[in-house]
């Protein structure tokens, strides 16, 4: 079954470059087909969104970013799959493949295991990884582990302490006895498989065990005699299963999305000066990455800004912006960083945050004057958004009297614009607000 | 050990006024003593603040608003007691007593039952519920039928179907076998016992039992034959654990504080016609309880609002406020709700939300005038924000020549008006946003 011939034993998978080794191949399974009953909401947990993006196409993009990960078989339930096909569209994955899927879970894993075989795909890969559509941050090192561990022993889960003690129950709802938790583990996803095993495994399988098997790993145990390592995981592999789960996605996503900051100076010194006091307070936000380019250029500086390194390394390493004017009004160098932006696709994933910080020296009825509510910036918000900017407006006003800003003006408006970029409300898109 | 002599079998809590039936008794043990490492915070998750109040003071909050719940036993590591002590008078806890844990749970947890002892609080209880400190969301139902169970039964305890497959290990990480889930649940808090059944238990205890038991269910079927009745509980009993639990917390207080709406009206036709239209186009943001009702008279306005109805009855039923102000300002209307606010002591323990909506029909410079920021909302706004009320103002302008609002522009307004009432963002408190 293996088309490439792979060595068994320690080679690793292609395209895996951190590792050196022999190379073999790695797909994956994500079986899609679950109805959301616990979640209480009228869409399937995998196609809730969470910053306009349906759960599952983070999911797929934790595996498609992996140069090692050849295809993806998505499995569905048929009424999902003219609105998968649109997700796929959309957010344009490229090795995603969209299956229909069975009655039941196993039912479902199976037709995508099967639908990876070389007669249909061209070329059946060593090992399979099964993972649920509703678990979108396992990150690379895991899956790695994962896949290395199904190469040499033929499956591979991952596992989690206990949360809850385990209590076997009477047949009347009494206590039975309770189970010493150092004994047990909660089996989660993802798992591996070499592919034969785990279609053998489906193969030999009774109905009853398509009907209400529960555990992959168990089906390899009984019908191939795979026993398979267990590997510990990070918590972040929970699976989003309440509606509160989506609001702690949401949360981690947006976390992971405000570790950065390009400052963009309009040229002037007063500017620069203003861009490096202002990314020293920011620099207390727990944003890891800050830096200060000049305006003027940013389609080129988009090419060279730096990949921002952070912890969740399964999200977008995308930059937020924050476009500095002083006196005048500065909104054609916002548009030119928002067309920048557009043109380089960068929203296609995430929205991107753009706060233009208006500040004006002048004195006496200034406030008056820039604190209305500019109707171009109201107009550009509108334009940005559709393309997933979201654009904001600050406006800061220090007296040259007072010889510049004070530290308190700056702490507000680095806290105001902190707030913009973590909370990504789309409601707030064009709003004008005063530090 | 009983000092009320209430009769065993079928009584209720005393003071439980929806159920007839002989008085018991219930106090409660709350242990507080984890050190939170799962969560990945420098604090224990349960002094996390959530809407700036730790995760505590909701899950006592809880109980005490219970009547038939007498008291309330927090037990704390020493190190958190002075911690405890200024929750308590901050958030004006009456039930509660803090006593100091031991070095395991279950050494904590009879510190706080020896606690409730005749000798030591007056009134030992028919019936102790053990509950986490960082399970907030414990309904009065479910509590009530703990209670009664464990009047009955001599034990009850909260169990909840299993989201993982649990499988047994083989000493070197191998998958052994996995668990046949129907037969299996999850122990959850909320538990109840009999005084002297979970006294005994505990008097029983070994070393062993104190150093590495995990459940008092199991104690209580173990040294005094005591077998539990186990009820299934809702969802909402989860345990905040990790980090991303707090957020899951988080977004579970909003969702139930912004179910309200109040809407104050400046008294002319004008503004009565505007609430209406604003009371029909909220009505579509599954708030379930919106009223307009005129200015001048806030003070006794707030003795009158009726109780708002909602699901989640363990949070506060708190109103949020619209002012409306036609032409003109309208601040001193603003400034007059804020104080009756203030006075009324509404925002002890969650964040009223107050927003301000502006509307001018005059024609021209208007969006120059009024578009400014108002300084004395900013001044407002920052006094209010020091007794925990959120106040933010919204300008919407229409011409006399359109023949008033449009409905567009009512429901952007609507759409901000939820978007601040949701977040409840303390950031934002202060400015002028446009509608």
């Amino acid at each position: 079954m293996n088309q490439r011939g792979a060595a068994d034993g320690c080679g690793e998978p292609q395209g895996f470059r951190r590792h050196g080794g022999a190379p073999f191949t790695v797909s994956v399974v994500l079986p899609a087909g679950g109805t959301g009953e616990r979640t209480g909401l009228p869409t399937p947990k995998q196609f809730c969104t969470v910053l306009s993006r349906p759960l599952i196409s983070y999911t797929i993009q934790a595996f498609e970013r992996l140069s090692w990960i050849q295809h993806i078989v998505v499995v569905v339930a048929g009424e999902s799959n003219a609105l998968m096909t649109d997700i796929i569209q959309r957010f344009q994955h490229t090795k995603v493949r969209v299956v229909s899927g069975g009655a039941t879970r196993h039912r479902s894993i199976f037709n995508g295991v099967r639908a990876l075989d070389a007669g249909k795909s061209g070329a059946t890969p060593d090992v399979v990884i099964i993972h649920d559509a509703v678990r979108p941050f396992v990150e690379e090192d895991f899956l790695f582990e994962i896949a290395m561990a199904a190469k040499e022993n033929g499956a591979s889960g991952a596992i989690r302490p206990l949360v809850s003690t385990v209590i076997a129950t009477s047949s009347e709802d009494y206590l039975d006895h309770s189970l010493e938790r150092s004994k047990y583990r909660a089996s989660e996803m993802p798992q591996g498989f070499l592919y034969h095993v785990i279609y053998q495994a489906y193969q030999k399988c009774s109905e009853v065990d398509f009907d209400f098997g529960t555990e992959c790993l168990q089906l390899a145990l009984q019908h191939t005699g795979t026993q398979a390592k267990l590997i510990e995981g990070p918590p972040t592999l929970w699976k989003v299963t309440y509606k509160r789960d989506l609001a702690a996605a949401e949360s981690i996503i947006k976390e992971s999305l405000c570790g950065s900051a390009c400052i963009i100076s309009d040229g002037s010194e007063r500017s620069r000066e203003f861009g490096q006091c202002l990314q020293r307070v920011m620099g207390s936000f727990d944003m890891v990455s800050i830096l200060t380019v000049p305006t003027g250029k940013m389609g080129t500086e988009l090419d060279v800004l730096p990949d921002v390194i952070g912890d969740a390394s399964c999200l977008s390493k995308e930059w937020n912006f924050i476009q500095l004017s002083v006196n005048g009004s500065g909104l054609s160098e916002v548009e030119e960083t928002v067309r920048a932006l557009e043109a380089a696709n960068r929203a296609l994933l995430h929205p991107i945050v753009v706060v233009w910080v208006r500040f004006d020296t002048s004195d006496g009825l200034s406030v008056m004057e820039t604190g209305a509510r500019p109707l171009l910036l109201v107009e550009l918000a509108s334009a940005a958004k559709l393309q997933n900017i979201l654009l904001y407006g600050i406006h800061l006003h220090f007296s040259e009297k007072d010889a510049g800003w004070s530290d308190g003006s700056v702490k507000r408006l680095a806290e105001l614009t902190y707030t913009l970029i973590h909370d990504r409300n789309a409601s707030l898109a064009g709003q004008m607000l005063h530090a």
